[in-house]
Parts: structure tokens; sequence; C-alpha cells
């Protein structure tokens, strides 16, 4: 059947080569990965000057730190002489500057190239010139956001607005006050599957009742298939036995501060296209970064957020992580499980959106903008 | 040299890039193996209504069941929903449905839409339509084969009629009563070749004086080189010291029932493009299914079929399987020594074919019609 | 920045991709290993007729071994008739001939056909015109050079002459009388980095002060980083309390018979591209074969040769293998750290040389003529 054959209840999805042709996931790279604000690293993991984590942005490797004043930086991580790559470790800290390992060019923590061997007898080298590359950088919700275009897009328009819209207004993410919470715990899913299921995946929960019993259980409505993010401003109340949002429905923490009462006992779930998701409960934050690295095959970081309070008590926060982390490993599966179909001709003009999951069809437009071959 | 110096003796292999080349390999599999009946799954292994099994046909998976009536069905195992992979095991049973594990969507035994939920809520959606896409079958020998394209080729003039001609008469297949037969061993070999190396191995005996001393103790006019495909009609002669078709020439089982005075004591073997091989001798059959995979790696699975009271009682069939194992190893090894040698510049042009393997030649010109940019 | 902006210090290395590009380095293998004399087994390793060694060259497996006058002969490892490898193994011994295990088709030790199954009532097959497809040798410095091509470029002005050029002398290079040592040790080497990483830096010492410690403990010179290849007719003179090349600058054995006063206590690298790495030191030499093998991955070959009597003594070379076994592992580890950048845009236009590694241009230039479309 074609598209033009579906009746209104059904929209297309994308067809099946956008989940499997390599040059398109390299359009994708460059025009969405490389050019759109990416959620790179946590803030506090970068403790002080000189401290440093090496991250995959796109297709680039980039040392995210913090120059003498504390300020963070962000640089490609090449040496600008022979091309070696300044950090092999993916965390690790220096004194006060990056010395390439290979001939000892030598760079300060704003990227400026500082010494050389024979570097003296070169008086005619611009150490500017050659000073590391530079890549734009944020901090909001006590992550490091970076961009590697010359000319960022607006990071409110592109990141800030993104959330206000779905949560309603731009003060209810403060209420949770996330750059101010402390990691509980991080579980890395290594995924083969293309990173538009998993955003997909995410975005829906039309599959809810048939792959999350325990998150069901905990926010009925769920099983009735409407998204938590298909209407803004809404968020998916807990039952009315289930005390917290843990894997048994048993107690959490205390709420946070700023949390209100109307977000109170409720789950709300953000995509900020391309790459992070934000689920938000009373006690406390959730927050998964996307790296695609393949056509087939996309790695996620999942922090789970409480307060410093909560962490420096020890107490045990494993009921809380065990339920999401269920539904990760739930919802990773059934990409995998769609990921060698794309390639079928059955698949060829793609498969169709229900009704519950229409919205979906706003991600595929907001792509194909990206990807259209115009100036932004 | 270049093929127009080739005398009479000698005639061309196809060219080396036949081969290696990965985008010809992919015409091979949409033009051949997807356009052509393939010889799927034992019929027998599918043995009640909902019994499946999932098999790769081309670069597709279909699922092979029988519906309630126990007619056989195939169709591509993609959920048209979101594209889930329906089944993921290599074989089961299911009640009387499949159901997509993503999201519930519900097709019954002959592919029809029969669930989702809030279907009822979707009066417009035509499950017709939304069904599983359906895929041809037929029953022969025992076995299921399916065809993926629109209108299938003629499975007697493509099938029937090639085994037919191998032996002379339409009956000659008859007499072995094959889809009558249990089966009494399977074994499985990962080939890191070109389906065409495999096919054209099995099409010549002039290998057989070099690497096949089980078989030609057996047969040995295979010593001389002649293949018994050569000659329409021929079988090899068991050799006056031999009592039976086995690794040492030890006596077998009684001689099938439909099997004639001519046909006793010989050994037929058929090769039915593009991935079938059948061996017949008195007391068993021996059948060859290819499952090419990659440009330079072909599966192939074996059966060896007896009379299903041989195999009720238990009886020892090892003799007579270790035979044909060893062949197909020794054959699979040499196919294996070639495969790295096809890139080489000394095989730009192909090798040469001798006098006894120039029939392989209409397999190439077969398949050079088949490749063909026109309709069939 | 872009090359023009470069100062005088600084001229540009080769742009990122042709080190990354998979098609440029099979234009390398046709162009350059396919085309040039490369250096591929040690003489002495074929110690008599019918002693042979298989070893890839640019994309081509090549046996070589010696007829029974003991010259010493090379083959394409590729049947005429169907195309097998005619030797698996990395070497061995046939008595007087090459007998294809596939089908037994027999080529004597000079490439001659000489025997197949029913060869004799095909006796219009030219036997010349269906031999082993020959490649040209040259046997020099104890090692066996192939070329690939119908017509080798001058072995005096690719190969001979470039050693000349490098020592200052002809004669230099005989001094040490290569073509007399025995092998005392073999390391091989697998590195993943494009075979050009590789040669630069060979070519260059301006890393010697970061990565060497051992090496320029024993040549205090080339701690300022010059290289050894920088000055014609220069060899790196050892520390004045260096008593040997030696991993601990102790002794090592007598100076070899010709070796001049000049040449005394001095370490001469030569470079003979594309493949040849040649290290002379008064009581030793040093040869690396490269073979590429694919664009980031790149086996290398080490032979250390000291006199026979060495060798038969049993002494102790431990000493002067582990200084170069560690210079290798140091250099081949900072190859390995600069591959993946290549891809980097921040490699886009390349990197840069400094003044000390401007004569890696003359290797860019060199390539950049043999990459040229045209007639050489």
């Amino acid at each position: 059947m074609t598209t033009t054959e579906l009746t209104s209840s059904l929209i297309s999805t994308l067809p099946g080569h956008y989940y499997t042709d390599a040059e398109l996931f390299q359009l994708e790279q460059q025009r969405v990965f490389e050019e759109m604000w990416f959620c790179a690293v946590r803030a506090a993991d970068l403790d002080r000057p000189g401290a440093f984590r090496t991250v995959s942005v796109g297709r680039e490797s980039v040392v995210v730190s913090r120059n003498r004043a504390g300020e963070v930086r962000a640089f490609l991580n090449v040496c600008r002489h022979r091309g070696a790559r300044l950090c092999t470790e993916e965390q690790g800290q220096v004194r006060r500057s990056f010395k390439c390992p290979y001939h000892a060019w030598t760079y300060d923590l704003d990227g400026g190239l500082v010494a050389a061997p024979n570097l003296a007898s070169m008086p005619d080298v611009d150490r500017a010139a050659q000073g590391l590359i530079r890549v734009h950088v944020r901090e909001w919700l006590g992550y490091v956001w970076v961009c590697l275009a010359d000319e960022p897009p607006s990071f409110t328009e592109t990141v800030e607005d993104v959330v206000a819209q779905r949560l309603g207004t731009a003060e209810s993410i403060t209420n949770y006050g996330v750059d101010g919470l402390a990691l509980g715990r991080r579980i890395s899913y290594d995924v083969r599957a293309n990173w538009k299921l998993v955003i997909e995946n995410f975005m829906e929960c039309y599959h809810c009742g048939t792959i999350h019993p325990e998150l069901t259980e905990v926010l009925p409505e769920f099983a009735d298939g409407y998204a938590a993010q298909y209407y803004v401003g809404h968020g998916a109340e807990f039952g009315s036995e289930v005390e917290g949002f843990t894997v048994d429905g048993s107690a959490g923490f205390e709420r946070l501060d700023g949390v209100t009462e109307d977000q109170d006992r409720r789950y709300y779930a953000i995509t900020v296209p391309p790459q992070v998701f934000i689920n938000l409960v009373p006690d406390h934050v959730i927050v998964h970064r996307m790296f695609p690295i393949a056509v087939d095959r996309t790695l996620i970081e999942c922090d789970w957020l409480y307060t410093p309070g909560i962490i420096e008590s020890g107490a045990d926060i494993s009921r809380s992580v065990e339920l999401f982390d269920r539904v990760n490993r739930q919802d990773f599966d059934a990409c995998e499980r769609c990921q060698p179909a794309m390639a079928s001709r059955a698949y060829r003009a793609g498969g169709v959106l229900v009704p519950v999951e229409h919205h979906i069809g706003e991600f595929h437009t907001w792509l194909a903008d990206r990807l259209a071959d115009t100036v932004q």
C-alpha cells in the first residue's frame, strides 16, 4: 500500500532507508549533531581547572575542560601540528596545559599554543592561529552543552524553549533545581538501533501497555497508550495506591524543594531533540544523553539525579533506579527489534502512526527541515 | 591472456569480480533469490497450525507457518505498524495469531490484522490493507518453496522440469517418494565463499579424484572426473565391491520402495538453481539448501532423509551421513580456497573450464539471463 | 586557517583524507605498491629449491621460491584453472612442483604448467600460456624484491640510488655487507595507522625528545629534534659515555668488517619509499618492511641482522634488540594516536611541518607524482 491510501487515523512514518542509509547518517551527523547544541558532559564532572572529559559529538572527539578561572572550555581533540589526539583518556586532570604526547606542542587551558620544541626559533609562527580549535559551550541544568557550528543556533530557542513548550511554562523546569542535584547513578546502554528509533520510542506511550508492566503499574493512565508528551503541560499522575516513582511503587524521597503541588505525584517526560530526554518526578530527575555512532548503533548515557543530601546520606536509591533502568531495557530491546526490519521491502515506504503517535510526525518534519539543503 | 586466445578445450569462467562485487551480489539477491522459487523450510518441520519457522530468503526475513486449516502460509517478518520483527526466534508455535511484541498489533494465521490497542476507535483503518505481506508458497518433495516476486515464475518450468531434464523423465524423482521420507540428520555449514563457487563446485567432478577419496572409492567412475550431472539421465554406478553409499562402502538400508532396478546401485546429483542440490541414492536422499548472506559468505543446510521406519527404529545412519558430510567439507574447503583469489589481477578475466566442466557455462548463461535488465 | 596563511617556518602536511579515504588507498596499492619494487622476503629464508614463502604485495598474494637451479622466482598465488590459492601456508617446501589442491593442476618451479588430469586429452591447451603468472624479482641486501608491474621501474634509480643519495656515496652501504649478515631476531607489529603516518614518523626526529628517552640517551643530538635523515651523509653520533647501540648504552659487538672509522659510533637511518626502512649501526643492521593492508592498518616486519658468527655463538643480542623494539613501539603508538584524528574537521586541510620536518614534503611530492594519472 502507498501512503496516499492512508485513512485519517494513520499517517506515515519515515521510509525505511532513513534508518539504514549510511550516507544519510553522515548527513545527520553533519546537519544535526554537529550543528545543534549537544548535551555533552555533566558540569559537576569537571570539578576544578584542568579537569577534563573527552566526548564524541557527531563525528568529532571534543575535550571539555575548565580554564584557570573555572570557566568551561571545549576544543576539538586534535593537535594542530601533526594531528595527534591530545587526550585519549575518557577523563583526567592536567595542571595548567594540554601537552601533545607526540611532539610536545603545549596549549594553555584556553587553547592557546604556549610552547613547542624549537618554537623560539620560529618567531614567525602565529601562536593564536595555531591554537586548539575552540567549540562553543553553554551550561544549563547542570550539563555542559557544546556546539560545533561556527554560528550556533539560539540556545534559548532550540533548547530552553523546547522544554518550556512541553511543560507549558518556562518556570516549570526551574522548580526542580536540576543544576543543584547530585549524580546518584549513571548507566550506559549500547543500543543496536538507529537514533531515530530511540527518539520515536521515547515520544510515544502506545507501547507502554505491551512492554512496560512496572511503569504502567505506577502510572495507570499509560496503560491506555497516551504519551506523557502528547498534551502540553500534562504530567501523568501516579496511581492512587502508589507511594513513589519506584519499581514496586514504594515510597521514594521527600519532594524537591521547588516542586509545586501541581507537579507533585506526577511524571513529566521531555524530548529535546536531537539527543536529550528528561524525566521529572517529585523526588528525582532522570537525564538521558544519546550518542549516535553508526546508522545502526547508538550509545545512551542515563543519569539519575537526587538532592546532594540524599546522595551524601547513602540512602538507598536502588528502587527508583531500577524502575527506569527496566523501562530503558524494555524500550531499547524494542528499538533493536525494529532495526533489522527497516531494510525490508515491507518497510520501504515506512510504517504507520496511529492517532496517539501522530505527534512523532512533528519530529520527522523537524528532521526534514534540518536536512534540507538551505541556509538555516 | 584474454579469452579470445582460448582453444576449444577451454572456455572462460565468469570474471573474478562476479565473486567479489558487493553491488553485483545485491543485484543477485534482487533478481535471483527474491524473484525465483526458493526452497525455504522442510514442510514436516511445520507439524500443526501455528507452528512457524523464520528463514532468510534473499535479503528478507520470512515467517513460514500453517493456518488453522493446516495450509502453509508465508509472510514478510515485519509488523505493518512500526516495523518490528514479528518473530525473532528461528522456530516456535503460536496458538491462533502472531502478536507483535512492541505495540501488540495482532495478525491471524492468514496474516489479517485482527486486533491492536485502540483499534476499535480507528474504524477507518482497513484491516485487510494493514495485514502482513503475504509471500507465495508451494510444497514439493516435502519442502516449502516460497517466492517473493509479485508474479512468480512457473514452478513447473523453473523447478520440476529442471529435475526432470536432469534425470531424463519426470517420473524418475517420483520413484524416491521424497515427500514421504523423514529427517535423519541435518548439518549446517558456514562457508566463506560466494554462492556461485559452491554451485560450480557441485556441478563438476573434475575435482573428485583430487579431494574426494571416500567418494571415488564408492563411485569409481568419479575418479576420471566425469560429473554426475554431465550426461542426462546418467547415474554414477557403485563400485563392484561396494555394498552401500556409506563412508566405508559397507551396506546401507533396503532400497526405497519406488526405486527401480535401473536406479539401484546408482548415485544421481541434481542442481536446481539457484540454491538447491539433491542427491539420490537407493536408500536415502540428501537435500542441500543454500542461503547466500554476503558476497563472500554462504550458509548451507544439508538434510539426510530416510524412510520413517529407519528413523523410528533408531537404526545407525552415521556411516551414510559421514560419507557426504566429508564430501561437503572437502568441497567447501575448496570453495573457501578460491574466494580470496577471485580479487587477484590473475583472475580479472576469470579462469578456464576444461571439457568436463563446460556445462558450467550453461549456469553462467542462466545467471546472465536472470541479471539482464529486461522483463523476464 | 588555510595553508596560504602559513608562515615560512611552517609548510602543510597532506590533507586528512589522504589517511582515511579507502579509494585513495586502493589507488596507492595500484600505483605505488603494485608498480614499484617491493622488498618482500629475506633471501636466506629460501634456503633451497622448492622452499617458498607467500607474501602480500599490494593487494596480491605472491609465492616466492627458488627453481631447481636455485634462482629466485615469484608468481601470483592463483591457479590458472579455477582460481584456487596455490599455497595457503606462509612458508613451506615442495619437491619439484606446485600442485593445486583443488583439481591437481601442477606447475614446475619456473611456473610452467606440467600436468593436470586429462591434460593429455587436451592437446590444444598451450601449457606456456596456462602457466603461473610470473612476477619480476631482484636480490639486494639479502632480500628478495619483487615488482608486479609489467615493466618495472629501474631498480638502480628507485632503490639503490635512494640509499646512495642518503648516505652520500654508493659504497657506504656496501661497507656493512648486509647480504652476508644473519637474522638474529624478527618482530612483527600490527599497527592501526595509515602507512604514510609510519613513513612520516620514521623520517623526522622532532618527536625523539618527547617519546624516545632510550634513543636520545644513546644519540644525544636526537634530543634536539634533528632527524638522522635531514643531512645527506650525516650519521648521528653516539654519546661520549655510550659504548654501544643498546637499550642501556652498554657495549655491543665488534664492528662489522667493512665499516669505516667515519661510520663507527654512528647511526644512519634510511627510508626507501614506499615500504623499507634501514638502520645502520657499527655492529648490526635493522631492516623494516611495511605491508599496508588497509587504509588504517599496516603490518611491519622488523629484522635485526648480525654477523653469522655472533648468531652461531648464541651471543646475547637482547639489549640491542630491545633498544629499537622500544623505539618501534613508541613510534607506532604515536602513529595510532594520529590515525583517528585524520578524519577530524580540524585536520581537513592537514596539519603543519616545522623546519626540521620540511623534508617530509619531498615524500609528499614523490607520492603525488606516483598517483598522478600520467605515464611513468
